[in-house]
């Protein structure tokens, strides 16, 4: 067994600290990744604050994770030590389920073994994810990452990345389009860079005005603010598509309005309280959809990976000391921050 | 002008009575029909009854209409009198936008004239429906109806018939494919027959134990007791499509739940009240879909005839004459009816 150092919350209501436990001596098939910087994601705050009901303690968040391969199986084929690597949402899974064999692991039959708060069936634990010196996966749930990217802005697409990317993927969302993307925060900022990136007219929804310069420095062709009517009203009927990342209750008509004929709205925030109860009118006049998405697989999340390379795509990022964990979540909790919060392992030592 | 009788509502509260008004004299591009048989759908209903807000009265429902051509403008091409003729939802559309170009009319960007209680652009006042002699109609929004089936039983294809089979078209339900119906009344009787036409593996979802057996002769495979949750359970994660046919508020996480990663709801049932809010997880966690749809186009509805001729086809009926319509109204609020009414205009003589 490896000792590890990594910070935890030890309940609902505790701050997080530094947490000693073990990792497994990797077996053929696994790769041992030394942790260089670990995103913060806002489901790190909804697990260590058990606001999803269902964590167990003690909780390692952390599953945007790139680091430096200091060690493989020798069953391992496609990574070798000295590589940079990167870990997202999911470490594991069943392998053989029709889900799994479409390479959709995220929505597994028999569930995923997600990166953190998840049975793992190595120690009979929770997993313990990138809030931490170093991890152990299987070959299968390892991403190779670019050099030439700037690596600490490269964490959060592992999760905020492919948690936008996909539905844009799986929507076809590209030239000739007219886009949206609602909220600019970690996804959203992700969001509005894909679908400039994809080809796609990108509008950029946010309900402060202050966002509206930095949006169209990030790529969107247009910025509405949400709370004006007037400005809303203009765009009724003219998207193919809106992916829609805010997590709080909203008003999900004033974007089902939005959409032409036979366009969609994917939601990818995933809200503690319902949203309003949208209009069935809304959907069954212009045979509008209304779907989620969940981060994505294994195969795309490579794909979304090398795109990023290919198109010099990073998150915009703020880098802090393991030990400012805390004050991040608070900062988090009231927007402040453009737009990702990446944790410098480094700090730990 | 042509001299009419047909039956109104003249208030929201008022019983529905004789009405004699004018049917505009055939242009070249006309077919004029005498109306032989009439669907009663639940939006006549509505209607009558402004429960969608939006009546002017007097009010003549009607939109299932079969009948026979009686005379013909000189430029209509495809109609003669003598022949059968159907009439449905719509009676005419702007023709240059461009869901009318994609023969898609039910959408049309400016809004279709629908067949009752829709701004007439010939009269200046409201269109006036099927619960009459007969109707002068653009050659564009009038069917062909086969010879061979039994006509009256025809009649409710061409709104009950077209809603339920263009979302199953749509969503390209078919072979190997496991398709939930909710709801077993006029809509749902015709998604069931449609969805075992197609080649579907069908589930009749009711509450009503006394209704399985029907659904069974109507074509469904297996029918689930949906206030059953053990019932429900069995089938979580396995449809391929449902399509849910009911316009009473109701819990949609029930039925999203039972759809596979992937899977579409489409409603097709518009409630006065706002269902309870879906849960947004049971989207995300498996890609799931939640689409409306509204009847279909010309085309398609055309489609739709050839099919039901080709597969014998027809509705369920319960015949009445015009002046049992206010006693049928009642009877359909208390769902005692297999499984739509039609009115024989023969009553009105």
């Amino acid at each position: 067994m490896i000792k590890t150092l990594g910070y935890a919350a030890h309940s609902a209501t505790a701050s997080l600290d530094a947490f000693h436990f073990e990792r497994r001596e990797p077996g053929p098939q696994d790769v041992q990744i030394e942790i260089l910087y670990c995103g913060v994601c806002h489901s790190d705050i909804h697990t260590a604050r058990n606001e999803w009901k269902n964590s167990v303690y003690p909780v390692v968040p952390g599953h945007e994770i790139v680091g430096r391969v200091t060690q493989v199986g020798n069953e391992v084929t496609t990574f070798k030590a000295g590589d940079l690597a990167g870990v997202g949402c999911m470490v594991d899974s069943c392998g053989t389920c029709p889900d799994c064999h479409e390479s959709l692991e995220q929505y597994c039959t028999n569930s995923p073994t997600f990166t953190y708060n998840s049975p793992d069936p190595h120690t009979g634990k929770m997993t313990y994810g990138g809030y931490s010196q170093r991890v152990v996966v299987n070959q299968r749930f390892v991403l190779r990452v670019s050099e030439k990217l700037n690596l600490p802005a490269v964490a959060p697409l592992l999760c905020a990345g492919i948690t936008t990317y996909s539905p844009l993927r799986e929507w076809k969302v590209g030239k000739g389009q007219k886009v949206g993307v609602v909220g600019l925060g970690g996804l959203g900022h992700m969001g509005v860079k894909f679908a400039h990136a994809l080809g796609a007219h990108t509008v950029l929804f946010t309900t402060t005005p202050g966002k509206a310069a930095d949006g169209q420095r990030l790529g969107a062709d247009e910025v509405v603010i949400s709370k004006n009517p007037e400005e809303m009203q203009r765009h009724l009927g003219s998207f193919d598509f809106i992916l829609n990342t805010v997590a709080a209750p909203h008003n999900l008509d004033a974007y089902l309005e939005l959409l032409k004929r036979d366009g969609t709205m994917c939601l990818v925030g995933a809200p503690e309280d319902p949203h309003p109860s949208p209009n069935v009118f809304n959907l069954i006049f212009r045979r509008r959809r209304l779907v989620g998405s969940l981060i994505g697989g294994i195969k795309e999340t490579q794909e979304m990976l090398d795109f990023c390379a290919e198109h010099d795509i990073v998150s915009d990022i703020e880098m802090i000391p393991m030990q400012k964990i805390n004050e991040a979540y608070e900062r988090m909790l009231r927007s402040d921050v453009k737009y990702r919060f990446v944790i410098d392992m480094a700090s730990l030592k």
